[in-house]
């Protein structure tokens, strides 16, 4: 009779166990979750970062009190390590505000917004002054040729494409213009760059954003990002009048390497000590605003989790290692020092998670990572479908972790909603009256959650 | 040999044509939503109807201007019948503005910023002073009872539950304090009531809404809302000085029902011109603000829906009818009469969506029906996950479209994200400046794929 019953009771046994499992998870995630809707300090940190500190570029005393402000706060937490892992970094500095006009022969003159890309050379002092080519893609520019295109200025106008219901797959489509624009235009000798900026609004705000000069290129050219509103107008009065002239000036220089610091605070594994997972975002910001979405909220998000596991003293049986990356924005020069620190070390790091897409209501998670790794994930799914976390199809992780997968750490990069992300991105529209409290709790929240269970049960 | 083949051959069809049916549908959905994201409409009326025509509460001018406004713009696109269903509103005024103050013996006078209760009567002239009672609950209020409510003012200062992912589920658990608190202290006694503005935000924009008075109460007496920093600062000092008094002066006021309409506009189906399905939002709004979200975005985007099948050619092969509801924030009277009228003429409503919270990004639907018409919602869930939305577990239609589920129609109420509805909702914060152009318009995106579906294939 036992021999009957046995593969019953071993059955109800296997089902009760993973049903109180999941209960428990479930209850715990309530806590977690409720702790930071209802005690967050997220909020209040990003509102200090943004409104006391600033705007942050690597190097700046800006970003040297951004390290002291969240290590003092990894501090006041009380986790296991707190340190400072230092890097050198650029220092690029805009200098004085950017000028640029429309020169037309039928109109007249017509001030038009721009700001420098960062790491553009300035222009001459008194600004340049040329006429405007208008391409929409590097194809369009070799077919033009240095016939087409020497002693002019470079327009690239290719507006975002709005069909595309995930806004950084538009970015993405457009970043080369941004990142490679000036080089590609330097080869057939242009004097400057013009950038339609990189959002999906029409309003009068540049953004700027990291710009690189190829090392096949002879002559570093200035590149400016306009405004969309400043795009359109260029290019109406170009069809009417193709030899108008462009003039801006930017008085923008680079300064030699400065050293600054990934803030890193660690709450030690109970069980797995040796097996290490990563949670982040980047201090360091553009200058134009205070940086509050891109990426205080991913920093912010990341202390809150640590803070959160302290409140409710979960100690996590693997290591969670909580991350203030440097110089994301102009170089990624923290997240190559930490994954080389890493590797030299031999650490072992099964997952790195990312928060640097805006404190917007989060939707998932981009998962990089292996087959085995991702049904990991998928298992708890259903845990979180409740917090409004549905979509891990994406296998975007994030800058400051992908030099991790190397490790075979999987890959997590918080998929917030991303309408209006590009409406502020690297503009002076970046500030913290921008930033909703209840979006940027349910981020942390989600990143706290899907940390709990990846430190409790690993990922493979 | 042939018998053989059969079967093989028949299933290859079958599932040839799922997939290209399948495959159609989804470039029709695409078609959809690149119109909108490209060319869409609805934001620039929506700034139309909030900044020229502004705050619209039923009976007003500005109502009567919303209605013509919107009755020219489905005469401009063409539908194949406009027409306004007359209905008698209730007309209710603010008067001039509010005033209150906290009295305290400790620390002297302090203002406070507070609202009339949409519904509610006015103070006397000269305001109201009395001491001040607060409860979270009606519970309290009756354990109170008239001994300790007599002669008081009713503080009802339940703040919202922020553990609650969906900020309605916090809203419903408020409402009853809203809509009956009145009339509940009216009972023991007391003199007036104050509401802490239901709302998720701490700031100093007190909230309206609607009440109303029992049948049963003797005596109405005024209602306001309070906001949260006041609430806060008012329960603080009761619990040093719980003899404070508290004075409040209000001029609202109740007119004689006034004409007013529902705007109507239709497209014949081909097919099944018999079959109706509704879309609509509400075109009155309070008067604090624009009525931006709430609810000028819903109207605008079910007109999108209009413009849209106009603009790519689609004939429905069910009846499509887009309908601007009026009163929906006091009274109703708009849909009663609409669902009063469809039962007159015997008109049979297989389908019915109402976007009536917010113009936010959209996560899915609210259904309310059977289970054989969820079931053929779900058929399409795969369609509509690319564009974000798969949240279809809600039973939540809408208060315009709920008397037809009598009749049988589905009911489906578009679900945008609900983190930022309650800081703005029904306070001066409604405004055109807080709608973001790509949630506006991937909310009737969503409207316009579902419809589209739904008068192609039926629900059932």
């Amino acid at each position: 009779m036992l021999k009957k019953i046995l593969p019953y009771l071993l059955f109800t046994l296997f089902i009760t166990n993973i049903g109180s499992a999941q209960q428990k998870d479930s209850a715990q995630l309530k806590h977690i979750t409720d702790e930071i809707m209802l005690h967050g300090h997220c909020y209040q940190w990003l509102g200090y970062l943004s409104k006391r500190i600033g705007g942050r570029l690597s190097g700046s005393p800006q970003a040297a009190a951004a390290v002291e402000y969240t290590r003092q706060l990894m501090d006041s937490m009380g986790a296991d390590t707190v340190y400072l892992m230092p890097c050198m970094v650029p220092r690029w500095i805009r200098g004085k505000k950017e000028t640029a006009k429309i020169l037309s022969n039928n109109s007249g003159e017509c001030g038009v917004n721009i700001c420098a890309l960062g790491g553009s050379v300035a222009t001459p002092n008194g600004g340049l002054t040329a006429e405007v080519v208008e391409v929409q893609s590097f194809a369009e520019l070799k077919k033009l040729g240095a016939e087409g295109v020497k002693g002019k200025i470079v327009f690239y106008n290719r507006p975002f494409d709005e069909t595309l219901v995930n806004t950084f797959d538009a970015y993405e489509r457009n970043f080369e213009l941004r990142w490679s624009g000036a080089s590609e235009a330097a080869k057939y000798g242009a004097v400057g760059t013009i950038l339609r900026s990189l959002t999906n609004t029409t309003d009068n705000n540049p953004h700027t954003g990291v710009m690189q000069y190829n090392d096949s290129v002879k002559t570093k050219i200035p590149a400016c990002a306009i405004s969309t509103i400043g795009a359109d107008q260029l290019s109406k009065l170009l069809k009417n009048e193709p030899k108008l002239r462009f003039h801006f000036e930017m008085g923008c220089y680079t300064m030699p390497d400065v050293q600054s610091y990934n803030v890193i605070a660690e709450l030690k594994g109970s069980e797995h000590p040796e097996e290490i997972v990563v949670v982040g975002g980047h201090l360091d910001s553009w200058d134009l605003a205070q940086g509050s979405h891109d990426d205080g909220a991913g920093a912010m998000q990341s202390l809150e989790v640590l803070r959160t596991f302290k409140a409710l003293g979960i100690r996590p049986k693997r290591t969670l290692r909580i991350i203030m990356f440097m110089n994301e924005e102009n170089g990624g020069r923290g997240a190559k020092k930490y994954a080389e620190e890493a590797k030299r070390k031999g650490e072992k790091h099964i997952a790195a998670m990312e928060s640097d897409a805006g404190g917007f209501s989060p939707r998932g998670f981009g998962l990089d990572g292996t087959v085995a790794q991702k049904a990991t994930i998928a298992k708890w799914q259903g845990l979180l479908l409740p917090y409004g976390l549905y979509d891990f199809l994406s296998t975007d992780g994030g800058a400051d972790i992908e030099k991790l997968k190397d490790q075979g750490a999987l890959l997590l990069g918080l998929e917030p909603d991303s309408q209006r992300y590009f409406d502020i991105h690297h503009s002076a529209l970046d500030t913290f009256d921008r930033v909703n409290k209840r979006e940027l709790e349910l981020g942390a929240a989600s990143m706290a959650m899907m940390l709990y269970l990846i430190t409790e049960y690993g990922v493979q």
